[in-house]
């Protein structure tokens, strides 16, 4: 029977577009009248061309939460903390029913880390209200997550700009 | 040398996400007050969220040039034309100096039917502006396109609800 209901989307790999498609789903969403909330792990927000640019649409709300990506051997406590704590809001906004959409960019990564559980996730995803979309992204997805999705996608680097030694540039990385 | 300049880059693949991608590099560019013109074959406009939240970026344009999803066995005739006219307008913009970054969503597909050659592209890329970042999506893209690209992201299906019977939903598929 073909259905409508809340799904659970993956974003995930190592190529380029992950986030900005996520993005773009929630641009979408928006644009058909769903109440859209972005929460960041990882990042910190700044100066970020997609953040200029969804704080034009009204109602769709971005968080970021995150202290900027790890670096390995860096002290990972204050990262560890700002992601246990947007870990309380995305349960928090997750029940409230306030929400169509919630974008969960960068969750991969904070898992990767180990900053936030399988276990954790996994009841995020089963006691959520049945009509939440959740839209999750970020390299070294687990499996035990891609299982219980409704959709993954692997973004594949084929090539990437870096490796011929062309640097980030506005409005194309960030 | 490190450098900056325009880019070729390609969403393919059979994966959700390389229009949706190219729509947030596009959010993100405008974000970052860069010019950007987005060019559809195939797609014919109407009800997509994505040009409802779009059309709120000032100055970031849209054009939906094409007569909708090409179908086995129907007639090509209509698709080809608009396709062909479509063509017209990327040459004019792309040497028109006007645009930052130009999204040509769809041309992939518009190449796999014949519509528009591969040595067409190649001459487009190689005699636009320098600086003119260029974003083609599509399935199918063929490989000497990618052999021209800079960055190429194949977006590959890992698990898609369509699969599981779920019908398309307003903000998650259009």
């Amino acid at each position: 029977m073909a259905e409508q209901r809340g799904l659970v989307m993956i974003n995930t790999g190592e190529g380029k577009g992950k986030s900005t498609a996520a993005f773009g789903l929630a641009m979408r969403a928006w644009g058909q009248g769903k109440r859209v909330l972005i929460l960041q792990f990882i990042k910190s927000g700044g100066d970020w061309g997609e953040l200029k640019a969804l704080a034009r649409l009204d109602g769709l709300e971005v968080r970021s939460l995150g202290k900027g990506f790890v670096l390995g051997g860096k002290d990972q406590a204050p990262h560890r903390q700002a992601a246990r704590q947007a870990w309380e809001q995305v349960q928090q906004e997750a029940l409230s029913g306030q929400w169509d959409l919630i974008v969960l960019d960068e969750l991969c990564v904070a898992m990767k880390y180990e900053f936030i559980t399988i276990e954790e996730a996994a009841e995020l995803i089963q006691s959520r209200p049945a009509s939440l979309h959740l839209l999750i992204t970020g390299r070294y997805c687990p499996q035990e997550l891609m299982d219980m999705a409704d959709m993954v996608t692997e973004m594949r680097k084929i090539k990437h700009h870096y490796e011929a030694g062309i640097k980030s540039q506005a409005g194309v990385e960030y």
